[in-house]
């Protein structure tokens, strides 16, 4: 069997790296946890699956296990919630090989390494004929500090932190069978959650609502609007595009806009808040305002405006 | 589109009863959860996958909703925790009928209203040919006194709440092509995961160890052995082995030993310790001791002793 559930759960047990606030991690009935006194527990679940969030024969192994825990700690930094521990339940057909689960968990526990993050349980089954990850991430925020979707103010600016639609160009590439690799797409191929950004932004109280960009701009923004009861109007020209690794071009802003994938933050705050240019190394662009009319409108650079569209992530299966 | 995730999130989200500790469910990045002063957080999960776990020809689908929250809960109740809030991943087969999906929550949130739970987030997905549930449950205990796996020491009585077997005879009935309705086998096809006894014997401090039943008993009995670095012998004739409903027979002792899902709660206690005949209304009985031997041993009416090897539950798939 080279997938037999004790053997791969002992592999993972000698691997994994735990600290202080995991009080019991793999190896009972439930993982026990410490959070700071004042804290309140964030928690989110993402599933990856094979043929719609990933492909095995475009991502390497380790690529997949590190876009895995992405999705998760990008959640709690939309928040700006500290991360603590994930948790991972994997399915996987039964003729997976064991230097792939290998692989995978390299790259998984690179990142959670990275993040200070401990692996701390999950599940293992069998799977008819995909692989199946589901990730869940625990982490905690100071009471009451949570950053919701849904407190956007008319007459806020909103903001993005980096650049967007490289994650969108890279899979197009990949779509029409051009080589895309780890060294040459390193945003699209190990993505790193804004932990750092999110924490900062929520200490400082500047965003007034906040969301990660995994779905695409135009989708992101819209569950800020709809959660908040409110509109946007974002300004084309001021949307920062992601630039091509060694090519200096940039790429199309449809990417951009609805594009997923990218894992950056979008918020909102106060027209009186001074933010700086970059926050936690990280450069932040005001892109627009939010309105009072409920509806996503985009302002070209000749001052027309249209409704934007929620154009959203398709993955692959689309 | 009959499964449209927007239309299933907004249907699920209006169902949800929420409580106090639920501060941000459904509908943001994370859930927002708050834990009472002085107490750890408790995390599970677990799969439940069709053709493994269950199958849709054989259990209704609010039963399968139902059970694939018992998994979740039997973990929380063997560190003696309190349940809080559960999250569910649900992928599914693009042309699984609506109908079939409301019914899976019907199950799922009459359990979680029982046991006041609030399901408060979760991702759904597109499964490529079978149904694959991942439950998180997240709980909480007084800081440091989770009841572990791996603290049993020699010398130690072993007991179980409740009987034993009764879901292992009535999936042998249904293998055989025998019918089997929730009504006839309630303890079966609506499990109830024995919360509120491991709160009460963690309160009296009474378990040294403990876990749920949920593989069966050779085999978790065989985990706490391996976790705590001791063995254990049982008396064969002390198992309580469980009734078939309104025949007034009882299911066969191998049932009891090796069928999962009875979701019963298997600990040990000091030889000092004196415990009820029941434990919040259900009843506890010793079968055996914690022995320095690090095997696993059954001793028979006419005191022989034999090796009980983890025979375990080998689902629907072996």
């Amino acid at each position: 069997m080279p997938l037999s559930e004790k053997r791969l759960i002992s592999r993972i047990r000698r691997r994994v790296v735990t600290d202080r606030r995991v009080i019991a991690g793999i190896g009972d009935d439930c993982a026990v946890l410490r959070l700071s006194p004042g804290h309140e527990a964030l928690l989110t679940t993402d599933f990856s699956i094979e043929g719609v969030h990933f492909r095995r024969d475009w991502q390497p192994a380790e690529v997949i296990g590190w876009r895995c825990l992405t999705r998760g700690l990008s959640d709690i930094a939309a928040m700006g919630g500290t991360p603590i521990a994930a948790f991972l339940s994997l399915a996987l057909p039964a003729r997976t090989p064991q230097s792939w689960v290998d692989k995978f968990f390299d790259g998984l526990l690179a990142l959670a390494t990275k993040m200070k993050v401990t692996l701390a349980g999950g599940d293992t089954g069998e799977s008819p004929s995909r692989v199946l990850a589901d990730i869940v991430v625990l982490g905690s925020v100071p009471a009451g500090r949570a950053v919701r979707r849904s407190t956007a103010k008319v007459g806020d600016v909103i903001y993005v932190t980096g650049r967007l639609g490289g994650a969108a160009a890279t899979l197009e590439m990949l779509l029409r069978g051009k080589k895309a690799t780890p060294k040459n797409f390193p945003a699209y191929f190990r993505p790193l959650p804004r932990v750092a950004v999110g924490m900062r932004l929520r200490e400082r109280a500047w965003p007034t609502a906040m969301i990660d960009i995994s779905d695409g701009l135009s989708t992101d923004l819209g569950h800020i609007c709809e959660e908040s009861g409110v509109g946007a109007e974002i300004h084309a020209d001021a949307i920062p595009l992601a630039e091509i690794a060694r090519t200096g071009k940039t790429v199309r802003r449809e990417h951009a806009l609805h594009g997923g994938d990218d894992y950056e933050l979008l918020f909102t705050a106060s027209p009186k808040t001074r933010l700086p240019r970059a926050v936690a190394g990280v450069p932040v662009t005001r892109i627009g305002e939010i309105t009072r009319s409920k509806r996503v409108l985009m302002v070209d650079s000749d001052g027309r405006r249209r409704q934007l569209k929620p154009g959203g992530w398709q993955h692959f299966s689309r």
